[in-house]
């Protein structure tokens, strides 16, 4: 054997592989189907009517049945992984999140990242990559963009970063930027009984809290099963022999699994908010296990127009889930400290008919 | 924050909230896809064949493969949980199901319940609901119904309830009622080989017995996904926090879960018997966990033929489940006790091509 | 009840049952959909670009994305499980096996097998039975074939076993007869960086090792819903309770989850790898039981050029999954002993772009 063959497997980039400014073309675009539409039923029982009956998306304006907005989040999500944060210590935020176009089953997804931050540790062990990444559809049409930062390991701790940046990110997403991956609807063929709640955008208040009430717990063959899904290669969340020797011991559960059980515990309290316009912010403030049970609640933050439309409006929402805790409580953070029992708070704009 | 707003969140009915003759348009409808299907197929490893071959079921007189009836069945049943039985204490039987038209992927399914029969327990705790419910696609036409009857919490003991009435059920559905789900079967063309099995409905005689034989053991992971895919809501299947302090300490697996179990099961000696025409009654004689193996026997109760058609034949039967006990000695009820393993008696009505 | 019924299920065949020559039509033709390859995708986390995107394989002549060949090969395998091995001790090996054609959602797959090998023990409890299987597409065309032999038990020891013969089998495909199941490909369109590897034929040499690096863990609820997805109902995979009192005590994991799981993390240094071309041989080393996690290596045993073709090139590869140890020192076989950790030998021909 030649032993100076190059090495086939990729080890995914350090903290010095990467360059300011650098734009990524992630590998495997995936083409979505009625059967990731179906699993993503079966993994988080979600209820949005407009993502479950074609008949029913048609009538408002669609041409069928979107696949849900976090499918699609996790999809593209899922192709930056080998590329940056194979060996991410954490991933730390998101924000800036928008999403621009319906996804429909048999579109193709790829993605794009563009290094916009780093910022190496004081520990010289690590530092933080900001990315900002594109889903793109195969005809080019942007679906999707985000930014997120990860805390990513150094190769080599005596290895040197060039240009370092820490990209200034809005607090949350401008609401004349909303609205755009909703088509009009036709409200007054909505129905609001099919859809299972009465609760239009207007019956919203800044600073209502609404308990989502019900408790769903996680299995590893579950968080695995959506992880593989969406192609998202962490080891983490599958290596239990390797987690065995880890500081938790356990498989670390996927976090945007979290945020989708909460998003489809919302539908008691939210079920016509069928629609995420963005991402204002997102913090995986604990990890989640197998076997652990997730309750979620959720305040209103604001309450917001869209520019020229009059069929819908847009909630802020925080979403905060919590683990082994009914959120009878409304468990949250006091002062710089969460309750214990957090697991996620997660910030986003989403559409309700008006 | 007003504390004025309505409450968004939806409890559920309570007993002393369901009016006699009270009709309910369920939520969520849902358009059933090839996706579905795999994941029937991959829940329960099901094998017939009408349902496994667009070929084969298109050659014999369908459109193509229709979907399996239970899971038409477990996706109408789904609908009525928020509405019907989210505070339910048992599910407590069925009768007069009829299975009216194939699905197929594509189609929209949406449910109504009428309430048939309200019945206060005398210890003012509970009540029983009588529901006749109506699976439909979305153009009106009738694809499934039922009766179900479940015991629901009152909110309040001292509430009164006006009208009570309990129902007349049918024992059985008649065999003039049986055969409108079911398109004319062009027997020749239907293939025993690939079918599986030789025997057709001439074959079986009233009161023969069929140990099924395999056994198949369940993983909380897989009913939890089964029981989200049907979007049943019943927080008794998915929350192991609270079930830890309750009565048997587990999540319960749906009920549901257990008659396709059963039915898929049921494949090794009624391999042709591809198409359940209707439901006579059912009872969850025992709660089944996660762990647990299922085996199943059936009896055959009586044979019909059915009116003005030669080409099928109706089969009425009694499957029993059992939970950790092989099915070789037949356990049923001795007197008005049920076999300690016995989880399940089922009794419905097939068609066989003669 | 009329004793003399024939019994209704089917106990399987034993050895003393098959005929040298004999040709087996197995039940339950399966029409392949999305809804398949989206759980494929969630069961094993397959990466290859082809499998994954419909304009990826459009573009470089494909219809749109095939199936993944081994899904193709686990649903064909079902099929024959309730003829060939329900009463199987042990599952030897494979051996000639070719994929023909690409498979396309919506196709509809059958199998069939002839008896061409049959070879009692010296025990005379069991013996061996070779079938060289078909799987074949509703047109007739054929899409697969392979030769594999199982060890079955005897129903009745003293049974004769008339015509005995061993088969002579090829130690591996030759390489004329690879390829017929790839399409011309237009290497020119294929998108190298959107299939995550720069590596092509070329770049590979015989004797050169590669460490897969990941490791994945296996769920009991995984690999079941994997088997019954592919219908095969071989019992030692779903019946804990059988198995409790089994020499293991456990179930077993379907050998063919294994060969999954190991191509899917082989697509880390194999990325362009995308077509499995031949099966020369595979040998299930030791069991694999929930809860185990799989690593892999492997070696490129060969490589050939594809006769009047100078789009693809064949690797012949041995791929070898190891339990509960990484492969960074490729663990294999020392003499007639395999390493204590070896799960899975597995030698295939696949193809990649030159």
């Amino acid at each position: 054997m030649d032993t100076a063959l190059p090495m086939k497997t990729s080890a995914g980039r350090f903290f010095e592989d990467f360059r300011l400014g650098e734009v990524i073309r992630h590998a495997t675009p995936r083409t979505v189907t009625a059967g990731d539409a179906a699993l993503y039923s079966a993994l988080y029982g979600t209820r949005f009517a407009v993502q479950s009956s074609d008949v029913l998306a048609a009538q408002i304006g669609y041409e069928r049945s979107p696949l849900d907005d976090l499918l699609v989040f996790h999809v593209v999500f899922g192709k930056t992984v080998p590329d940056i944060s194979l060996n991410a210590v954490a991933n730390l935020g998101y924000a800036e999140g928008r999403f621009l176009k319906p996804v429909y089953p048999g579109e193709t997804l790829s993605a794009v990242s563009e290094v916009i931050g780093l910022k190496e540790n004081s520990n010289g062990k690590t530092g933080v990559v900001y990315v900002r990444t594109r889903g793109l559809r195969s005809d080019g049409a942007e679906v999707l963009e985000y930014v997120r930062w990860v805390m990513v390991k150094k190769r080599d701790e005596a290895a040197s970063v060039a240009d370092q940046h820490v990209p200034q990110l809005a607090d949350s997403v401008e609401p004349s930027h909303l609205g755009i991956g909703c088509p009009p609807i036709d409200v007054e063929a909505y129905d609001f009984g099919l859809a299972g709640s009465p609760w239009r955008w207007g019956d919203f208040r800044i600073g209502e809290r609404i308990d989502h009430v019900d408790g769903m717990t996680v299995e590893e063959a579950e968080h695995q099963l959506a992880t593989r899904l969406y192609q998202n290669t962490a080891r983490v969340h599958f290596d239990q022999h390797a987690a065995t020797g880890s500081r938790f011991g356990r498989r670390l559960i996927y976090g945007g699994h979290v945020i989708s059980l909460a998003r489809a515990l919302s539908f008691n309290g939210l079920g016509n908010a069928f629609h995420i316009a963005a991402i204002n912010g997102g913090r995986h403030v604990a990890p989640l296990f197998a076997g652990d049970t997730v309750y979620c609640w959720s305040e209103v933050l604001d309450t917001a127009e869209l520019e020229g439309r009059s069929d819908m409006g847009a909630l802020r929402l925080r979403t905060i889930a919590a683990k082994n805790a009914p959120c009878t409580g409304f468990p949250g953070r006091n002062g710089s400290e969460y309750d214990p029992a957090v697991v996620l708070d997660f910030d986003y704009w989403a559409l309700l008919p008006r």
